[in-house]
Formats: structure tokens, C-alpha cells, sequence
């Protein structure tokens, strides 16, 4: 068979691990030299293709692609950009097959989320509707875990595993201070349709008694009096309370619970967060001292503490997606099927990009508490296993040592320049 | 000479390893069996002696004391309480006398920051002004590293990990990301009155065009020209531009930055937070999107990231603490001293409470760079051995393994109950 080139490009939000995709992707790739040629990188994902900016792989030594296992964020950018339909927009998959042609690109790899995954499906149209042969395959990836049919979506993992040891250790420390300082704790995490990190959180409480006292889930309307009725209960009875607070918490009309609907003196809308509204609220209603952090990016950027399984299922897909490629697959996304919880046990099994675009996965309700405060054993026995061992990086003067790629661009062939 | 008992209290915000000297105090005081009877831990610090809520620490095994050493929080409880001075408030000191004598406690260890010191100053003094004979030591502890005399403050060095960490890892996130999506981001570290915190975030940085691109320190005023133009710099030439901004990051007059003088609906104070208010600031004036992050007590708690270094020095300091109290010492510290830099060495000193009591350690000016925004070569020598080392606590089901103490009080001997 002819050796053709392949390309990867990343997607959507970045998360601790999706370099450790990337990482099978160019690996498994070097290993068949017969089949593939050089595996280009888009810069800044599907952008790089449209303005042919790709990075030649190949210039990058062995030790910098086995480097991309240990590094967080997205090694040759990312992006959020996504194609419209093929009947749309003609114009720019006209451009990829051009510079797909130019470069002897024929295979895809599109490592991303429900939206990338959906372009993955698009382009991978190109080669029935347009003529152009090319074998697309999908690399799921993404901290929401909203991806249908996978057990668990890679870079959720390490999130989940960022979440619980922070609600577990930041507890304590509420707990310390509790009798004379701050009694309430407002952690604000990422989620803003599904509760998936917010209950990861519950994994830090071996009791009702310890953190995180209460989870605001976006799935469950938020109730005001019931939420405050709850925070007094575990000040009284516990002396603190630490809440767990999902971005996407919103009230029963789908207002989000961050737009707090204030302006500022010029009239700007101020800015909101999930956390300082609660922290506000709980303050006016029952005067504890209280304290707030929200994680944000570094959430899902704590490579540091990663989960090893997330590691190895992330490195997983990558590999599993050039296996799938050269066994002549077209338009799937390998996923991770769970064989069993206890010991964990999983393998790779696959999906049809048509089926998983644009799907999202909701956690189910059984998951969630009755009083739609915590998380139930299910959700436990789900959740457990995702953030199992540790997967510590190299450090280097005492910080995490990442991969120095040199992301050099290969030469364009093309005349003509794409405007986005 | 006789056995007597030993109290020991930690006092003020927790750190992620003071529960290390806590370790290093009950460990060495059961090496001298001839000298120490019992360790009591103050329930909740000083309020335990002044209750007589004492934990009987011999009731601990040799294995929980030992688990302290990777616990983040206060094991025992801590408290914000500062006892008056003598003349003042004699009723607190002829009640710790009281309960001292009860419990035939001869040893005072106090676990703490500036005004812990000062209160340990003050108990030392019952010694001569009120004739109950008491050795008083000091251990140091404070993320805000503002104790004077000693090197570093045990618990700064694994916040600075920590903050160094972080901002590498969400760096690489939003240079990712920044082509489509984000541009700018702000994460909020402690830090009141002095720049410690933030400064450590500069080690991250191996360059002007790596993050952080600005630190904002509360020694420095905050010129809004001077910033926004930096961080349009930062875009215009890197790509994006990542901020740190400690907490008490404050305007020319004195003003917080957090403090945004607006009310809600309510006429309620509007809750800060530097970063949120410039998030704002650069939205409204240059337009570019943005995330930001409050590491809040996260920072202090996280002991996943402690800095082997810090770990190492907090137990040492809680053992030589016992051993000063052995050889005679009266109101001392034991302290950090630095022999050189590169390879790191230091050996234990001390300094007397009189002396380190209510003084505040503030950072050089010579280590913040000219611009205002940055750290100077002095600084990072000065900061590097702090984070060195990593000392990662085991892991159980995913999550750090904690110390689990039975803290349980040793009977009351007074009939009388004290009122804070």
C-alpha cells in the first residue's frame, strides 16, 4: 500500500492529558513507516490546516513526543472553531482537500470533543461527497466527560482526581479554622451543562459528615432556603461547611446562579462566578465567615496530579485511532468500554462518528442524591476507578518538567492564503 | 530532673505541613521519656489551654504521628485568637497558669506566625511575672514567609510549589488556546502584605515571553496605564499574557484593588476578588477575553504538590523546638538559617520571641524587577531551593492518605469553666 502523510490537529478545550493522545497518535504512527509518512500537526487545531501552518512531527526526537505523556495544555494548539456543513460552507473543505492534496494527507486524526468530533465526521464526508480519499478517525477528549458511548472521556480523569484532592485537602483546613475563622468554603469547578466534575468532589467524604457537605449540581434546580437550611445544619453540627459549586449551578428558570444581574458603576454587567454568589449569599442569610476559590484552568491543566488511568486510556485512544486507520476503519472514534469496576478492567472498543457527533452525555439522575446535595454509591462506583494512580511527571528545579517542542512549520506549497 | 508534661498548639491560618512540626515536636518530645510525660495539643490552639480541652497526643500511635507529616490542615484545630498582654487581661494567663498547673505542664510549644510568636512571647513571661515555671518555644509557620530572622517560613516554600506549578501548567493551557479563545488570564494568590506568594510564580517563567508575563505585588502601586499596557503587549507579541496578582494588590492611596466600592441590590457590599476586578478591567478596555482563577485556600492546603524542602525544614523545626526546650532554652524560635544557595544548605538557629514578635519580614525591593512586574535573578536564587524536592504524601483509592487521629481530650480537672 502507498505510504501517505497523516494529520492531527487538537480541539476544543485543552486538558491535562490530551498531549498523552497525541503522544500514541505520533508514536504508533513512527512505528509504520510502511503505511505513514510524516504525521503533521495542525497548529492551533483544524486552523492550521485551513492557513497550511503544520508542524513537522517528524523534526521533533524521540525523547520530545515521549516527553508530550508528562505535558498539560495542547502541544501544538488548539482551537475553537467549527466547521459549518459541508452545503454551508463549501469553500473550506475545499481548502482542506487543497491542502490536504499538497501535502499527501490521508489520514485524520481530530483529537477533541462533541463539536470536534462532529467536524471529524464532517471532514471525513469530504472523501465520499468530494472525491478526495482520506481516512478520518476521531480521538475523543474532554474534561466535560459529556462524550456518548466511552465509559469516561480522557483529560475527566485527572480533573476528577485535581477535584476531589483539593475539596479533601482544602477541608481540612476549613476544618482547622473552624472554631474562631472561616466556617463555610465555596470551591467553584467546571461543568457548565453536566455535574461531572462537581461530583468528582464527592469521592474526597468517607461521611455525610466530612467534605464536600454539599454539591451544587447543574442538573438540579438550585433552592435557595433548602441550600441555606443545609449550610446552617453543617455549621451547627459539623462546625463547617465546604461546598462544591458546578459554574453551570443554575436556578430553576435556567438563570445561571453567576449572573448575579449587578452593574457596576459605569453600567458594565459585573462579573459573576458561582462561588462569590454563594459566598454572598450565605453571608446576607447567615453571617458565617466564609472563604471562595475558583479552579478554573487549572483544573484541568494539573497535569501534576493526573490520574494514571486517565494517562493510559488517554495514550490509549491516540494509539487505539492510527491502529483503527491502517486497519481501514473510517469515520469512528475509539471510546473506552468498562468490563468491570472491581478491579477496574477496560479495553477499547469504537463508535461511528455519525452517532457520537454532537451527543451529549447527561450524568444520570441515580447518580445524584435524593436531596440533590451529594452523590450516590453509583456514582462512587462509576467514579472511583477513573481516578486511580498517580502519574507524577519529572520534576526539574522543582517544578514539572514539560516537552520543549520546536514546532517547526513545514514549508507551504500552497500560493494562495486562507482567510478564517 | 522532673518529668513534666508538654503542651503544644498550632495557631493562626494552617499551611500544608505544619502538621510536619507537629510531628517533629511529638515524635522527639517521646524520645526523652526521662524529661516529657505526656504531649497535650491545644483543641483549636490556644483556646484549648484556656478551655482545658487538651488532647491526650499519647493515645496516638507511633503511626498516626507519623501520617502527620504528609496531613495538610491543623490536626488538632488552630484558632485566630491573640491573647492581650499581661497587664491587660491577667484573667487568660491565670487561667493557662491554672490550667497548666493541672495538667503539670512544663513545656509550651507554639506553632505560628507573628502573632503567634507574640502571644508565645507573652506565656513566656508568666514564667517570671506571675512565678509559674513554664519553658516557652516558639515554632515558625506562615505561607506569607513575613517571620523575621529565619531564611523562610515552613509553609511557604510548598504554597510557592504550588503557585510555580500552577502557573506553568495553566500557562500552557491558554498559550493553547489563545489563536481562538482566551487571551488573558489572572489567577489570584494570598499574599496581604507582601509579595511572597506571588513572587514564587516567577519561577515558572524561564523568559519575558513565558508566564507569568505580570506579577502584581501589593509593595508595588498599581498603575492601570502601565498594566493594561503590558498586557497588550503581551497579546500584541506573544499571544496572550498571564497574570498574577496577589490579593493585596492595591492602588497608589492604599486602596485594594478587590475593593470595587460597588453595592448590589441590596446596598450589600459587593464581593471582590483582585482577579475578577481586573478581568474586568482589561475586558472593558482592550477587549480580550479572559479566565480567571482563585487558588484561595487550595494554595495553603495543597500538600499533593509539597515542596520536599519545606516538609523537611517544618519537621526540623518542630524537633529542635523540643530540644531547645531540653537543653534550657527560654522564648526562642528555632529558625531557617542559609549557609549557600547552590547546593541549597541551611542548618537550625534561633532567634529570641522578643525580638521576632509582631515584626513583619517584607520582601526586598531589589527583588522585584524595575518594571514593577516581575522577579529579579536575586529573587529567584533566593526562592529556587524552597521549591526543591517533592514529597508526595501515598495515595489510597486514588486520594491522599491522611492522618485519621482519635484527638481525644484527656480528662478536666478544673471545675470551672472559662469564657472566651
Amino acid at each position: 500500500m502507498a505510504i501517505r502523510n497523516a494529520f492531527y490537529a487538537q480541539s476544543g478545550g485543552v486538558t491535562a492529558v490530551i498531549n498523552a493522545s497525541a503522544c500514541g497518535v505520533i508514536e504508533t504512527a513512527r512505528k509504520h513507516p510502511d503505511r505513514i509518512g510524516k504525521v503533521f500537526a495542525g497548529r492551533n487545531g483544524i486552523i492550521g490546516a485551513l492557513r497550511e501552518e503544520l508542524i513537522d512531527t517528524s523534526l521533533e526526537s524521540e525523547e520530545a513526543i515521549r516527553a508530550l505523556i508528562h505535558t498539560p495544555g495542547g502541544a501544538f494548539g488548539s482551537c475553537r472553531y467549527k466547521l459549518k456543513n459541508i452545503s454551508e460552507n463549501q469553500r473550506e473543505y475545499e481548502r482542506l482537500i487543497e491542502v490536504f492534496r499538497a501535502h499527501d494527507i490521508g489520514y485524520f486524526f481530530y483529537n477533541g470533543g462533541g463539536d470536534s468530533q462532529d467536524t471529524a465526521y464532517k471532514v471525513s464526508q469530504i472523501a465520499d461527497k468530494m472525491g478526495y480519499p482520506i481516512t478520518c478517525i476521531g480521538v475523543p477528549k474532554t474534561v466535560d466527560n459529556d462524550l456518548p458511548f466511552t465509559d469516561c472521556c480522557p483529560g475527566f480523569g485527572s480533573v476528577a482526581k485535581y477535584i476531589a484532592t483539593s475539596t479533601l485537602e482544602a477541608g481540612l483546613d476549613i476544618k482547622s479554622m473552624c472554631e474562631s475563622s472561616t466556617k463555610v468554603f465555596i470551591l467553584e469547578v467546571m461543568g457548565r451543562h453536566a455535574g461531572w466534575i462537581a461530583a468528582s468532589a464527592g469521592l474526597a467524604s468517607k461521611s455525610e459528615a466530612e467534605p464536600p457537605h454539599i454539591i451544587l449540581f447543574p442538573e438540579i434546580p438550585f433552592r435557595r432556603e433548602a441550600f441555606l437550611e443545609r449550610v446552617d445544619f453543617c455549621v451547627k453540627n459539623y462546625g463547617y461547611c465546604v461546598i462544591v459549586a458546578s459554574e453551570g449551578a443554575q436556578h430553576e428558570d435556567g438563570r445561571f446562579l453567576a449572573d448575579t444581574g449587578n452593574k457596576d458603576a459605569f453600567g458594565h454587567t459585573q462579573l459573576g462566578g458561582v462561588a462569590p454568589t454563594l459566598a454572598n449569599m450565605v453571608k446576607q442569610a447567615l453571617g458565617y465567615k466564609y472563604h471562595w476559590a475558583v479552579a478554573d484552568y487549572l483544573q484541568r491543566a494539573a497535569r501534576h496530579i493526573a490520574s494514571a488511568t486517565d494517562v493510559e486510556q488517554a495514550y490509549a485512544v491516540g494509539k487505539a485511532a492510527v491502529e483503527m486507520a491502517l486497519s481501514g476503519k473510517q469515520a469512528v472514534m475509539p471510546i473506552i468500554v468498562r468490563d468491570q469496576a472491581r478491579p477496574y478492567r477496560w479495553h477499547i472498543g469504537e463508535a461511528p462518528l455519525s452517532d457520537v457527533a454532537n451527543q451529549e452525555k447527561k450524568m444520570p439522575i441515580h447518580y445524584i442524591r435524593d436531596d440533590g446535595f451529594g452523590i450516590t454509591q453509583d456514582c462512587r462506583d462509576y467514579l472511583e476507578p477513573l481516578i486511580a494512580g498517580e502519574s507524577f511527571p519529572p520534576f526539574e528545579d522543582g517544578l514539572p518538567k514539560v516537552a520543549r517542542l520546536q514546532n517547526e512549520l513545514t514549508e507551504k506549497k500552497l500560493k494562495t492564503e486562507f482567510t478564517l
